[in-house]
Formats: structure tokens, sequence, C-alpha cells
């Protein structure tokens, strides 16, 4: 059978002939029945049908929460905005007294009348933040139609979470944090994010709990899987595989040699750490590269930086100049990870193409400030994403925002190589193909979730 | 009436109220009556109601020429190849003793089953080679499929040719260098260009030369008119203005002064020329401005060089850098003029980022290689376009080429600047407007058919 085919009778099994629950109405048209309000004080009230939230001014976030608590279903409900307060729904939150005294938290699905249009992302209320941001999926940013009413489909079923906006895919997460919860509705704390008066209005919000249909196995979107080192069955659809299996050394060598390093990186829970040891560059433990060569690939992973780590993700790596083990980092481009306020380094280079997630030593990454500046602190996990297509487009992701794109080979990238201190390297910036490494720059770092796809069919 | 009624009604009345002529056969399906053989030595012979051209070695370019002369008309036929060979319909097109020895000479429609897929562009055959380019519309790049049958339409009719392909208008020119000449069917030289025995095929030969119907006075292509110093309707339509009127000097001044150059600059039948004067920098003539500013813009013009020449366009030229007349050329970006092969800057900066067209000391210029490199010499005019979106893209284009493309502003410029000579300028390519100027480097360049419009609504 040709994949299309398969394609279309999956469609078919799972639309038309495999079980579907019922729905259950989670509001009855005319009272709260059922519902709890949580959280700041903003108004809740019933007209003409639909649930109104009214923001209130010197209240923190509200929230309008089911009784019942769920946990895997299918929720539908309807949405409408008039004033840009931002909103959301919660579901599998939590609220109990031995986490910020009751302070609503868990998943919710963003509702953001705002310019930068992250309705449908998905946000780990008052404990994660961002953990599915829909600007890794550029073309959903329109899903959402401000002013009038908007249909939201949620499912959350097992470690699988999707949002769909009018009826388009917006997030594919796989999560494995909580399991079951309260659904809520927000009404956001006025300021930057809205004023008081400005309404959200929800109705028609239904839920099936039972014989529920399968998630979709494919998505043409980027799907954000937090459960470390796995591949859920969308991303193998996707052709991503793990370029680290979480537990052995497979499929990586110290660059310049046969074998993993003996001493300095660690595996341990799965999490691959590179230890400190003093801030020196490739000296003890040394770079690790892949036994394979990649041209044209995407690659995901996250990575935890200690306070004023340096380090950084090379591709393209060729051990063709000659280098000798322990004569500095193998010769690549360079996806810099950095501690930009405790590293001198980021201060370092040109027009601050030393920061962390630029083109080391040659182009800056963006600076990303929404409201606040986009996080790149120690301590947290953060997920980088690299793209290379077939006619050497190349993307640095930090976060889920685009911060580096250039073209390998164009006459500007030469200008640019041959005006920085890459110009002694011979064919710098011209390969065909190369080891993708982690370096060791003796600080400690901790890298899990590798994963790689084949970027053969991306213009 | 608004924009768009008034277009549906201008299409209706050119569709369906204005007269159109008859159609007349210039082929009998059966013999070739009426067509004469010039040039080259390929067979030329009719095959089940189409007349076939086929390849033949060692012969130069053939052509099964109309016995008729036609000036204004509307040609249409079918081609399909068998072969990958190169040929074209040639019409108004010449052939006379007393040029090249009755070479055949004229414009001609290209047909192009290679890669580079130039199809319904128009080559002035033996004479001044591309004069519009396909390319400047990638869109219409597929509009011909080799190996099927193809429906062609040349409209010449005045000063305006077009030539539709598969009913896409491909070209759309405006010249008046022949306005009569008979209608010819080429089969090129092989080589390169194709092999002895391949076939290409014509039928369904049609043509109107009375109560012609107008052209289309609107197009979503690039228009090249060769008329200096003109705009036909249809670029008006566009929003082209004239930012030269080819006579006077109104919206020019001298850079960091209110007049004119008394010296150095000369207008003489519609050629602005900077005469020279020992190729120093804007010493004794200096640079001219235009009186306005600009942001999101197109610019095209021809130029000029003679041998060894050095100028340039440069744009967002600001003032304000309190550079003083006869202190050197003011400051901005600059679309390099050059005569790379005479002058010795072609092999300064760095990759190549002083040759012609390039970003000045910045970003080198791609070179073009199809066949052979793609012409920059002196004494002929080259046709220069300059694309500035609102949010900052910027593309140099050269001869129908895209040869330098850059983002204002970007993290990457800004390192490229601050790696350069122009870190010493403050706010360098940070502009959001500036005058555009013509550049005196003391060498004689021309200028002419300079022309703008909004690019308010590229992005």
């Amino acid at each position: 059978m040709n994949k299309t085919l398969l394609n279309v009778t999956v469609i078919l099994l799972s639309y038309v002939t495999l079980p579907a629950g019922e729905w259950v109405s989670l509001f009855d048209n005319k009272t709260l029945d059922g519902w709890t309000q949580k959280g700041g004080k903003a108004h809740f009230t019933v007209e003409d049908g639909a649930i109104v939230g009214i923001a209130v001014k010197n209240t923190p976030n509200s929230f309008l929460c089911t009784e019942d608590i769920f946990g895997d279903f299918i929720l539908e409900f309807d949405v409408k905005q008039e004033g840009k307060c931002n909103s959301g729904v919660m579901f599998r939150a939590l609220s109990h007294a031995d986490y910020r005294n009751y302070r609503v938290h868990g998943y919710q699905c963003e509702i953001d009348p705002s310019e930068r249009a992250w309705t449908g992302g998905i946000y780990d209320e008052a404990r994660r933040g961002w953990i599915c941001r829909p600007q890794h999926n550029p073309k959903v940013k329109d899903a959402y139609q401000y002013g009038r009413w908007n249909r939201f489909r949620i499912e959350a079923i097992g470690d699988k979470i999707l949002t769909y906006v009018n009826g388009i895919l917006v997030s594919y997460l796989c999560d494995n944090m909580t399991s079951e919860g309260f659904i809520g509705l927000q009404v956001h704390s006025v300021g930057s994010h809205g004023k008081a008066g400005d309404r959200i209005m929800w109705k028609n919000i239904r839920i099936m709990t039972d014989d529920l249909p399968p998630v979709a196995d494919d998505a043409d979107i980027l799907i954000r899987n937090h459960i470390p080192n796995t591949l859920c069955v969308a991303e193998k659809t996707q052709g991503w595989e793990l370029l680290w299996d979480g537990k052995t050394t497979k499929g990586w060598r110290r660059a310049h040699e046969a074998e993993f390093p003996e001493q300095g990186w660690k595996i341990k829970d799965g999490v691959l750490t590179i230890e400190s040891s003093g801030g020196g560059e490739s000296k003890y433990a040394g770079d690790i590269v892949t036994t394979e060569e990649y041209s044209a690939f995407e690659l995901q992973l996250e990575f935890k930086i200690s306070e004023g780590a340096n380090s950084g993700i090379k591709y393209f790596v060729t051990e063709g100049y000659g280098m000798k083990v322990g004569a500095g980092s193998a010769i690549g481009f360079e996806y810099q990870i950095l501690d930009d306020k405790n590293h001198p380094d980021a201060l370092e280079g040109t027009a601050g193409n030393r920061t962390m997630a630029s083109l080391y030593d040659l182009i800056p990454s963006k600076k990303v400030v929404i409201g606040r500046e986009i996080s790149r602190k120690p301590g947290v996990w953060h997920h980088a994403r690299l793209i290379v297509t077939p006619c050497g487009k190349i993307e640095h992701w930090l976060n889920g925002f685009k911060v580096v794109k250039y073209e390998k080979g164009s006459p500007l990238m030469d200008a640019l190589i041959q005006l920085s201190k890459y110009k002694d390297w011979k064919g710098f910036g011209k390969w065909e193909s190369g080891h993708i490494l982690l370096q060791d720059h003796g600080d400690e770092v901790h890298f899990r979730s590798i994963k790689i796809r084949d970027a053969i069919n991306i213009n």
C-alpha cells in the first residue's frame, strides 16, 4: 500500500469506523452550576447562553473551574472576545494548599488576542511556562479570529495533548507531568495583558471522556515532546530518529578519535552531561561527535547550562583540518551555548555574535523580546532546533523562536567569513557534510532528547 | 469608480466589446508554400499537419521564414519539442545584404527546453541579445511544458510586444527598434544547445493584422521598456514614475548642496553622463542625489560604463554624517558600478564585494554563469534594479538576475558592518530613509531611464 493510501485509510479508520464516546455538556446555558471560581476576583456571569468573564482591576489571574476532575478527554468550546484581555482554558489543572497557597497551575490552552497571536499554544501556568509555542508553526498564526466566535478543541489522551483552533492543529505536545485535574476558564490579570471591562465569552462547552478516538499519528507541525529521549508515533511518521538513545554512548565518539572519551562525559538518568573542568576548551573530556555525517537535516535537543557555562553544538564538523586531540575544539559551524549574563565571552566578538544561539563568532542571534526577553538562563531546560535544507538555508531556533538564518556558501557568507577569524581555515563554510558535535568547554552543561531527521524534502 | 471596478470594466471592454480582426492561417497544414529558409541548413518538412524542424550538424542557426512582412499583429501557434534543441520564433525579423551578409536578426520569442527555462523571453537575435529576460518573473518559469504541445501568443502592436505561453504572460516589452519584418521559425545550431536529430514542431500558426484589440495595460510582471526615459501605460498602472525626466536636472542636486553641480554632469540626447575627470572620488563634479528621500521602493535604471570606469548607485544616503562637499562620496548603501575587468578595485575588498552590482565593500554580487558569464562589459547599456521592501528586504538585480539579497538591520548585517570599514560610521545601515545618489568617481558613466515606484505593498 502506498503511503498516501495508507494515510487515507488511517484517516477513514479514525473518523468513520472507530468508536467515539458521547458528548457531555459542561455548561447548562443558564447558570454556573458545576463551576467554582479560584484565584482572582474577575467577574464571571452568564449572558445569552454564554459564560462571560469580565476583567477587573487589581486582582490576579482568575479561573472559573469545573468541580469535576478529568483525565483523558476531548474538550470543545467556542470563544469570543471583546477587548484584548489575555485568556486561556486550563485543563488537568491543580490547586492545593501545598503548591503556592492554592495557586491554580497546570496546562493552559492559550487564548491570545494580542499581536503576537499565540492562541492554541500551550502554557504551563504557574509551573514551567511555555511548553508548546505556536511560533514553531508560523502558518497557524492566523487560525484564531479576534472578535468573532472561534471553535476550540483540546485532545488530552494519555501523554498526547493536541489543540485545534477553528479546525487547524496548532499544538502537538507529548508530556506526562499531570494526568488529571479540573478545567478552568481564565480571565488574566489586567495591565499589559488587557484592561478592566474586557470580556471573554465561552459557550457550547462539551467534553467526551469515554471511548475516545486515538489522536492523530501524523501532523505537519513541529511536535514538542517533553518526555525525555522518546519519540512518539507522530514524530516517527515525520522521520525523526533519536541521535542519542538516552543510555549509552552509541553513535558518538571523541572528535579526532575512534572511542568515546573515558572521562568528563557522564550519562545518568537520561541526561548526557559534560562535567566542569575549569573552563578550558576541549582540554579534559574533549568534544564528542556523531559517528555519522549529515548534510541536510533538522536537529532538536534540550540543554541546561550551569551558571557561567560555555558550550556549543557544532555542525558540518570536519576532522580534515589536521588538528590534533587537545588542540582546541574541532572546526565547524557552531550553535553557541552560553550563559550570556555570566560568561564574559557574551561581550566579545562582533555585534553580539558570541551570545546564546548565535552562529558563533559570525552571526548574532536575534534577541527576542515579547513583553520581556525570552529566557536564556541557567538551571532550566532550553530547546534548540537547527535546520539545514538541501539548498543550504540554515536556521537556528531557541525556545520556539528563529534567531539566526543564513545561506551556506552564499556570497554574503563568503564575505562575512573572510572578514572573520575563520578566514584562516581553508574551505570554511563550504562543506557538503559533516559531523554534529557537542562541545566540551570545561563547564557543566546537560543534554537530552537529541533527535534528528532528514531535511531532504525541505526547500 | 473604484480601481477594481475600473479594471473589470477595462477587461470587459478589451475582451468583449472591442473589435477584433480575422485570423489568417500562415500554414496550409500540408506544404511549406509561403515559407523560405534562411541562415543554416537545418531540415524543415511537413508531417501530420505540422511543420517539423530537424537539427543538423555543422550549420548555423536556421530559420524558416514567411515571405510576407508583418508590422502590427497578434500571432498564435503551437509548439512541441522532441530533443532539447534550442528554438524560437522570429518576428519583425530582417535579413539583408548590408547587415552581416543576410544574417537573420531581430526579435525572437525564445523556446528554451533547457533547465534555465527562458521560454517566452525575448532575445534580439544577432543584434542586442536578451532584451526581456523571463527571470525577472520567476513564477512564469514553468509556463512552458517540454514534450507536449504548448500554445504561444505574440502581440506586437506599435511599440508594445507581449508574449504569452499557455495563457501566461511571460514578457511585456516596450521597444521601437524595428516596426516590421518577417516571421521565422528557428532551429538553433547544435552543440551546447541541442543535438543533431532534435525535432521542433509547429502547427496551428495563425495571425491577425487588422482591427487588433489593444494590449493589456496592466501586468503583474516587470515590464522592460527600452524606449529611453518613457513610461508606458502599464508601467504607470504599476505605479512607476520617472525619477529623471530625461532632459533637465529637476529632482536632483549635488550631495550636501542645494543646487545641481555646475560642471561634470552632462545631459544630452536623453542621457545623463558623469564626465571623466581622472578617477577621483567626488572631486570634480560631485555626486548627485534626489531631492526626495525614499524608504521602501523599487528602482530601475540603465547605465553604460566606459572602459575601466567606477561609479555607483547609493541609497539610504544621509547627509547627516557631517561630511563636507569634496570630502569624498556621501554615505549610504551602494549598488556598485564597476568595470570588473579593467578597474583594480574589483580585486580589492573581501570575497569580491567591490565588483559590479555588489553591495559595495559588504556583499559580493553573485556571478551568474549560464553557458557563459552574463555580460558586465563597458560600452553597452546594462539594466540595474533595486528593491527595498517595507520590512527591509533588499535585492540588487543586474540584467535580469538577482545578484545580492540581504535584510537591512538584521543581526547578520550588524555583524558584517561591524567587521567592515563602515563600523566607524555611527548608525550605518540602520537608516529609515534616505536619498538616492549617482556617484561621481571621476570616470565617464552614462545613465538613463531612471524610474522608481513605491514598494509599500511588497513584503
